[in-house]
């Protein structure tokens, strides 16, 4: 059965609600039931890639260990682009805490994931995170905002 | 008409094919005719997005004044999914070459890009390359290697 692109659109939106919900409240489980076992993921941070679902939640978990409290986490510019069970999605992400140190932290977030419909499922296939970065001075561009 | 899969994923394997002959060659007008009017580029470099094509011109136009000769460009790991008139994909790239200052550089990229069939013609609407960062350190971590 063929969904319609605009329903398949809004599911893939509903999806994204869910992830943004349990990134927020640091609910591991959650984030999982929303990945497809092969994911593969380029996160902000080393290595190249996250191969597999389970490499990436190690990564989740070791994020959600720094934050002290719940993370203030929010997409913005989300254009979804989807046709049958297969789509795509970029948006600008802000996240914002207090590491277990006490600091203030916050950062705007570049965000890419492909998604599939399996067995009448949206899960999440492929995700890439970044930061741009200057390349002369070799720093992480942190304190970007969009325009 | 819905081409197959297996012809869609073809097709989008030529398309990046012809890409990376463009960059290797450094040939502007090759690259922008396979992209959509309204890419959205997350490049390397700053600043957070790049809306519409011709905005991501100039980016590569400043990337190819950057290096001397041609720019040695090798797409590894390419996964490609599709269906119907839509396709993701995501791969390691490496790049190398000669700076304009005569300096040896070489990174490996993370790239992801979303496409669509317009009137019979892949194109890329969305592109994100990137390298990881050590959020500790602020630096860019631009001398990984793939497993």
């Amino acid at each position: 059965m063929t969904e319609p692109v605009a329903s398949a659109e809004a599911a893939i939106r509903r999806r994204v609600d869910d992830a943004v919900k349990a990134v927020r409240v640091k609910d591991i489980d959650r984030i999982m039931s929303l990945y497809a076992p092969d994911l593969v993921a380029f996160d902000v941070v080393p290595p190249l890639q996250y191969v597999g679902a389970n490499a990436y939640r190690q990564r989740w978990q070791e994020t959600f260990a720094a934050f002290s409290g719940p993370i203030d986490y929010e997409v913005r510019d989300l254009q979804i682009t989807a046709e049958g069970d297969l789509g795509f999605l970029h948006s600008l992400n802000h996240v914002k805490g207090t590491s277990v140190q006490g600091q203030k932290t916050e950062a705007w977030l570049r965000w890419t994931a492909g998604l599939r419909r399996i067995a009448g499922v949206w899960l999440f296939v492929h995700l890439h995170v970044s930061v741009p970065v200057d390349l002369a001075s070799g720093r992480a561009a942190l304190d970007l905002q969009p325009v």
